[in-house]
């Protein structure tokens, strides 16, 4: 099975849970058109374009952070937000924000040219006010899961168990079991 | 000849161009997928949903502001952008930078199943203090062209003379009258 994703990140944040149940998870990466919209959307739109490249069964993954004061913002555009304002452009953002909650959602998609599922997870928590730790990639620098004091990147291995993108493998993995022919 | 776009403001700014040359120009709105990527393969992208749909001579547009400062945020997601953090996150992201210069960029497409052309339009300026007038949209309120002292917002009936929308769509109509045969 291949999951196509041009982050080493991600790949290895979700390998190990396809090796308990014995599925070869293989990072194919390739440049696919990503249009804007929802992740449901981008992901819907990713596998079609992956499995005509491969022909063979596909997953693909789009998250989100969403923070509850900026209306969503950054949303599905993380990788352009980080890449230009980065943390420390929504860290100004929420300066004198009090409401700083927000989620990391993740969509992960499944395809094999017939069944297409798509599996959601959500992480809820709030926005810390300065970036703490070094572990992680991405917003796991500001971002303090609900019920830790931590932020995803001072405690890279909680996140590994407690995260959005964990959250929605862990259902595909669970449908893969009872559902798919390929176990 | 279709502009497709579903933003109105867009359409009445260039209508009266094609006017001058005895075009018409129709809006017509429908929702095309909009990949992420810069505002050439956006453009390239919407022209040939468009012509698949219409099979007629289509011109879309996209544009984008882009600020110095920040590394070119929010460039070509000047739309998301606007309906999360507005012009109110914009001006608070430059909250203490003395750098504030900036551009619009406009990239505009004509396609008519053979022939296929870009043409960009730029107008330098700079990120106001704080939010000034009420003509226009998006982030006009906050942009200020070069040698001028009012934003595009104060002074609409400027913006349509100098903007980037306007320079880039004065090229395609230089072209149209030099080599397209409709006219």
């Amino acid at each position: 099975m291949y999951f196509v994703t041009g982050n080493r990140f991600k790949f290895l944040e979700v390998e190990k849970l396809f090796r308990e149940i014995n599925v070869v998870l293989r990072q194919f990466s390739v440049r696919l058109v990503e249009p804007q919209g929802d992740l449901e959307f981008i992901a819907e739109y990713k596998l079609k374009q992956a499995y005509s490249l491969l022909r063979k069964p596909v997953v693909v993954e789009d998250a989100g952070l969403f923070i509850e004061a900026l209306n969503g913002f950054p949303g599905p555009y993380s990788k352009f937000v980080l890449e230009t304002i980065g943390n420390e452009g929504v860290l100004k953002l929420m300066e004198g924000v009090v409401d700083r909650r927000a989620f990391f959602k993740a969509v992960v998609g499944f395809y094999d040219g017939e069944v297409l599922k798509l599996f959601e997870g959500v992480v809820y928590g709030e926005i810390a006010e300065e970036k703490r730790g070094s572990g992680g990639f991405g917003f796991d620098p500001i971002f303090i899961p609900e019920g830790y004091a931590e932020t995803f990147a001072e405690n890279y291995e909680l996140k590994k168990k407690v995260s959005h993108r964990y959250r929605a493998f862990m259902k595909l993995i669970e449908w893969l079991k009872t559902t798919y022919n390929i176990l």
